[in-house]
């Protein structure tokens, strides 16, 4: 395990939190080559049909990510500790062609993915989820934990079909993931039409709705989530507009009534077991987030995230 | 119903929310001559005694309301598909004479109730609910369900008999409100004297501590309020002080220890049956709200409000 | 001169300022067959690089113009005593694919062209004032008097044409502007090569840097400026980032060392007498703009245009 | 001068400047009886008829005046060892009576007029300019030198004689101000009416519209403006927004275009020799300043009037 | 009890809430001597190894401060009522000297040791609870509860032993507190180590992690807790970090997934019956609480701590 | 010259700026031995007597600086043609102890200068060029051209003799800089006592006040600046507090009345052919700058001073 020893935070007991450019997690750069698990960043929001801002989600995720730590307080195990971690940088996008910059993402994920790397990806709008899953595909469709206020499947928005309310439509179309082996949490606030569930339902997507979520509570789903996936290559993926605008205010479609971030951690290390072949947090927008506060909560949440995916890839090792 | 289609928001996947000149929820212009349920401001904040700003906001509040949709994720029904609802904008206002804003909103309000609407209204200070009470009188004192930090029924403040700390003292003296069918919940906070709750207790007000609460829980309270109020005409008052200032920072006399802004969704959708003949959102302040999540929770309180509404409107009507 | 009673702004000292849904400048809203001057919003950002918000710009733009008022200080005429002038919406967009809202745009301002009205517009990035241009030609290139940080005359950025650092160059190429009689006024900030003004030049644009203005003094500057467009049809760009961040940091690409907002004004009132055919304030991001000062200073930008160019249209309509 | 040892500012140098309670300037507090010079605040901004949030200005001076210090460094004097000089606290208001605070403001300001001291204000809205003139009237009129973006002699707002738009006329037909004594400096903005400033000229008030300032040059104007008022006794009412919104962002009723904070103070310093009688900060809005730079201008302002009217004070007692 | 007149806080119907120097709770300033219990600040923040500007935590919480009550809403009883409360001001502190600052604060609180007052304390950062307890210190250790996200029991931070990370450990080390009856509880986030609690443990303070708290119920805790210090002199911490940053974001180093702002007033309020020596609330920072609502729940937690402390005391007294 | 290719910032056409983590100028990271000239941070504030936060500054300012591009637009030339720019990190330092942070920073700035490279410094307070200074010593004293609204040549404050506003003296005393060759330029704001500037002035120091500087004109003044240090090693110390506060507001000891940013680049642009040994731009603190701009002009005065720093070495170079 002596390579770990290039992989580690900077010690914040000796380099102020505060100093030096920031990468995720203090960790040090790298390609992904060379790394177990990826944290990469999507800095792309030209999907974005509402408020914007989140391009600028995974710089201001890396600075807030200072402010993590090496060891989860309830399990005790160190994602660095276990694996190779690193900032693999941010995928090349294209700011102003949502198409080339769709391209380049897949191209960046099918590298990660050839390296044998496991990415953990700061977006960006959702919409970056749908080349990531194209890069990370391997022939067959994935499960899906997806963790969001809205269902993202709808067909089209403004007559495009590749936008922000869109990816997991396009994912099932393209046989990236499994409609039957897909459930989303945490859903709620006014919708469009009366049938903007309709395909989700069809298609056999789960559909859990916040007043669902906390009438059965939490462990109660999630059972459900890993029985549905079982042992599964699963994508998970964590649109920060899940949480609750209190916690999460620096985001483009905010829904009041949403879950806690405490709430938002506990469903995430229920995630124990599950065969994590990526992960992401998405939609969090700085320049609507004056108090940083948003993004503190994006960087915590990948930290929650790397330790159950690090514990589980561990364990598969060792096997 | 086909006169609903000149009722309707505009379209959000066609025209961007972020576009044009907000009106509530994206609805037309109308006067309340020709509606069901006519939403509008009263921007006058001149009953303030301490920090202040919601002259402004209705504004805000129509402008975050670019984010509400059509249909609600539970019921599942649109108030736009069962009645006519309109912005009929806003109340003259006096900023500088209070005597005067309190005869102008009277009067706009009379012209409501005599054209058979129904008001839906975004204050201004919580002042406004007693001229909002008397424009809407019609003989017979009404129920009140109140959703509040406060009880609002001092005597004076500042040897003044006509401030944000007053209006329920007031419409239950002149008659507008019927202290044995109003009931007050959430309240909380320090107050300035032991006996600042006796005149409500006396005259019979029901007043529900956050404590008792969340003791009993939503359903409890609620189903009392729904006893006591029974089938009479009832008003609605919501202040967003009843809500978390960690959820709604942006009013002047915020209390910790408040109600999510999923409880607050929860009570206001429990109301569901009630005769409701008027309601309003009170106390956002704009100036004080640096990231728009209190107009935003304003705002979507006021689509639930709406959508309550709007399922016992149509009901009567249908009957 | 009747008709124009139905074009007046609100009354302030009857109306407050902060009442009501927010129109430019408390204008009625009205379709460009009936007006002289049409104020639009094009709230489309897809064209830029760097930092984002600007799809905002209009709404809030509308927001602070509340604090218009009818006659111009200096001069002493009101606009609206001269010409009919309304709010006449904005412009149809789609927010998610650029090629589209490119000639969405283009339509918009053929459409004000066709009724006889001369728009005047609130971006957007600065890209769109190349489909403002689409829209208002008519068969011979106009003239330009262009105040901005930036020269905006790249031929790429990120291999694309179409960004909000190319619209002159492009519409040079098109034949909607003749470069022999663009000026471009406040240029300064580092540049990505040294030959980033070659191909303006060997067009034949007269570039004006900040240094230059300030030696040369304003009033120097601005008679080449009026003797270079003479008595042609010329076209007014108004970038928000000429003026320095102090006074306008809500922009995306701000630049210090720009002039300041009286300064400004006193570059617009000497525009007295150019044939405008249209003009536009462009690059105002709201979400980048805490304090508000940076859209207040749009709207009022938008005011000292709107009273040039109707001094002059009026001036012309009485000959 | 042995008794000035009591009416010194906490040392910096000791007591660091964010420690205890902030009093203006640090000083200590007292009552007007046993001060030259009393710094009150007036936290009333009920005649506010734009954006509101003056009533806090007070307060968020206090705080920010922890960032002054002892002794002018142009003049190398310091007030503090000229005269007695203290915070004697603030008038007594009625946030929701504004005839009420008129009363109890006169009522103050005749204290202290009685005691001898006098008084240099921080506002609270214009409107409170009118009942310190009244508390500080001798018998007859006033000369007046008002820093302003507005001339604030509206005759009636909202068919209300008494706001933040009217003291001076108010002033003029009370007997409190001679208007052929009066001059306003830096006024800018467009107005209502082409006939705003007909009464004010009509009466003989001198206008100095910033077009007239900046041409002049500060030293002109202000020579004949202390020639029109001579050694009569003359109050100064320095409005905020005479400064520019990039300065002094945080208040009601901005106007792009204004002076500078350098010519702020060069302004105020051209009134040595002036027999000022009192002074007022007025217009601070702290909801509406988010980096709190407004506040300290204003505290800053008030520095530079105290110093130059202890010198005044100071040099006259000497005599 | 007639003295109790002259500790009685600002009439808040007669005075406004926002008028005038603030100090804590609007009560007078008094020297310690004369009271029970003294409110104080400390303004230091020379221990913080993360973000900063504790140092402005006292003079932000007397400002919001103004908005606390006379009356506790559920024990309805007030401080006031029982026993002399001031705001006794700040503790020396030398910003840029931490041995003489620390110094300087034990110096301070053994004077209002010796005056027989009980300080409740609003800090600066967590590094001054060591020198408030150097300055109570009377022979025997005291008991602790504590409420925090984070232990602050390191050895070592940056190689120096005192910081804000380890007050605890040094109080421990040093005979102020006994570990035996010390109790942390909300403790919450990564960690730097695996080892980090262990000598927490080892010496037999009882950590109390978020986790158990939400599993066990709050009531259990803190009966827990209160059967741990017994009758025993016992000081109260009170991190505002153990907050949720949702409620509290305006802090150094905060933790999502923290308690609401209603339990930890239910926290406190199961005080009752403790014997509280002194307490604390800490860690609040201004520069990075855009909205104001940390220092508001700071204050409020002084006044619901100050509500335990002075019905203990009284009842005390009383016996 | 090819060597310099690995010196490049990235290219903005292809990477956009907001993407990837930031370093100054978006340059490689280096360490001193192969660059000519080092862009470093030095995150320290333990100096800081007022209000806090530039230890924030060196990652604002990087963060910000992603906005500078390669050639200066007046002269043409790019720094990063002419020589080897990175950048070099942050010094260590340790924020809970002073002393041993002016060692390390010593430390480190030895090291930049026994590699041979000049360094262009990111605060930190501006104690911190105390210890670059002592860093860069080399045996005889150095001249400084210095902008600043403050002097700091106090002999202490708080009785220590090391802090923000004592530097330059210590620096005199300790032989780092000649007195007789130091200018000061931009200096007001009001002073503790008349006598703080008889030091500075009897050891020969140079100070130009603002009015001096307005008065004279920017050349004039840099002509002397020029003249006195001649061709002599010199040391360039820019405080962001010369800048007025509407264009830096971020900074802890803000001073009304300042120079513009457009003056502050003039006055850079003037120091072409000074020997430059060594420069800094401090006092930026984040946390008080909610707009960004103060991080934002901190970063183009770095570009500015690096231009100027490149020309002369390069110059210097090719003899």
């Amino acid at each position: 395990m002596s390579d770990l020893s290039h992989f580690q935070p900077l010690d914040a007991g000796a380099i102020p939190r505060f100093a030096g450019a920031s990468t995720f997690m203090r960790l040090p750069a790298a390609s992904p080559g060379g790394v177990d698990i990826a944290l990469v960043g999507v800095p792309f929001d030209g999907g974005t049909t509402n408020r914007t801002g989140p391009r600028h989600g995974p710089r201001e995720i890396r600075n807030q990510s200072s402010l993590c730590r090496r060891v989860h307080h309830v399990s005790l195990t160190s994602p660095f500790d276990l694996l190779r971690v690193a900032d693999c940088g941010d995928s090349p996008v294209n700011p102003v062609d949502k198409e080339e910059s769709l391209a380049a993402i897949t191209g960046f994920f099918e590298q990660i993915r050839d390296a044998g790397a496991v990415p953990l990806t700061a977006g960006g709008d959702h919409l970056i989820t749908l080349p990531v899953l194209r890069g990370l595909h391997k022939g067959s469709p994935r499960a899906l934990i997806h963790f969001d206020a809205h269902t993202d499947t709808y067909d089209e928005i403004f007559g495009t079909k590749y936008n922000h309310g869109t990816p997991f439509r396009r994912a099932v179309e393209e046989g990236l993931l499994d409609p039957e082996r897909m459930i989303q949490i945490g859903l709620r606030g006014a919708i469009s039409h009366g049938t903007n569930y309709d395909w989700a339902r069809d298609v056999g997507i789960r559909l859990v709705f916040i007043e669902e979520l906390r009438k059965r509570g939490l462990a109660d789903v999630m059972a459900e989530a890993k029985a549905l996936v079982g042992a599964d290559e699963t994508y998970v993926s964590f649109d920060i507009d899940v949480i609750d605008p209190a916690y999460a205010p620096g985001t483009g479609t905010p829904e009041i009534g949403g879950i806690t971030s405490f709430e938002a951690q506990s469903l995430v290390r229920m995630l124990s077991g599950v065969n994590i072949v990526g992960a992401d947090v998405v939609e969090v927008s700085p320049p609507l987030d004056p108090s940083g506060i948003t993004a503190l909560t994006g960087a915590t949440m990948m930290f929650e995230l790397l330790c159950v995916m690090a514990e589980g890839m561990a364990a598969k090792k060792a096997d």
